[in-house]
């Protein structure tokens, strides 16, 4: 039976199906602890086959982690509609989704594991970060992000990733607390920042007139918005 | 003359030469780039003497990142006198000031470039991450952080380490204007974890208590404070 199977996978549809199961096995565990033996027994093929496939653990760890790191990307995709503090926290809740999903392998990358840190996987990092980066400013409708409103975006897309990472690490507190204090704690840098700036004062009034007036996004940009004054 | 001096430097005093020469040029341009036979040079000696006191570029580049290691982890050493604002806001002028010095470097090691990443320099940046944090903790006077003020004090550090390296990237805004934001940053994001949690809102009140009533500190979290009510 299994090798009926794996006649009828044709090359593509074999690479795909191990990106899989690798990417599987480099969730739950560091990456580091997990062989090529054991991806080829999660495949049902033998080891050499992997190797077929791909040339080693590396390039099959990058080909994951790709798989990954669109899936991260397109989890910040939200429809402009409604007010954006609901937005975000939907998003928020979406990257906190698979930050659990991928734990292990989420914390290793992050930290910088041995079997890391290479270009290919820094890039893919960063282009998470870039499309995180150009989502949360399309929601913020501003189409050339003055040098402030760059720094506070790209930030806290920097303090979303550590608060997961520190949830990981013991899980102490309730995830659905973090994702909503990340969407406040946009809202508090941009107003922290805003009373640095006018142009940031500007992207946040604006934020602030399609915010339903008893969200309690609009109550935190309220007062904290007094301070610009 | 030179081979004179050469003899008169003991084993450990050249050691210690290379490592600052090396560490001068490590932070003026990316670590890749630079040679052992340009440490060689800078240091007045020869190649082969070089790799007498370390076997090879990596461990120079070790030694001398442990160097800049110790010396940014002594910056967040502050004296516990006086309103905390005005000590965080020292701390983050010298902050600042060592990423000024180690620029490029930083920038190469923070971001991860290919001649980094390794176990070592991992270990480094964590144990700068964790002094800064007790240090930062210790401000707050909080022998036993719970989980809310370590999420927040330590992903308030990633924020800092995040915008020094948006600000090396063109020096678009003014240092000045993001070392005191941080110090405001660390306020709001102190202020929103307080209006989830009492915790963290008594430690914020107790520091409240000893801000002059007129600083900037003050203001934004009596303005922030409120929304825990």
């Amino acid at each position: 039976m299994t090798s009926g199977v794996r006649r009828r996978m044709g090359v593509e549809e074999r690479r795909q199906q191990l990106i899989g199961v690798a990417l599987d096995l480099f969730s739950r565990r560091s990456p580091d602890e997990v062989s090529i033996d054991e991806i080829a027994s999660a495949a049902g093929i033998s080891r050499p086959l992997v190797y077929h496939y791909f040339p080693g653990k590396l390039s099959l760890y990058e080909a994951a982690l790709r798989r990954a790191a669109d899936d991260l990307a397109g989890r910040f995709v939200e429809s402009a509609e409604g007010p954006l503090g609901a937005r975000l926290l939907r998003v928020m809740a979406r990257f906190f989704d698979f930050v659990e999903e991928h734990g292990p392998g989420f914390s290793a990358l992050m930290r910088g594991g041995p079997a890391v840190g290479s270009s290919t996987t820094n890039a893919l990092i960063d282009s998470v970060r870039q499309a995180a980066y150009e989502q949360i400013v399309a929601h913020l409708r501003v189409p050339e992000p003055p040098a402030r409103l760059e720094i506070v975006v790209r930030s806290w897309i920097s303090l979303a990733e550590s608060t997961a990472l520190l949830w990981l690490d013991g899980r102490r507190v309730p995830r659905g607390e973090l994702q909503a204090q990340l969407v406040h704690d946009l809202a508090a840098l941009l107003a922290v920042s805003a009373s640095y700036d006018e142009e940031t004062a500007a992207v946040l009034r604006r934020v602030l007139a399609d915010e339903p007036a008893d969200s309690p996004f609009h109550d935190l940009v309220t007062r904290l918005i007094g301070l610009g004054a």
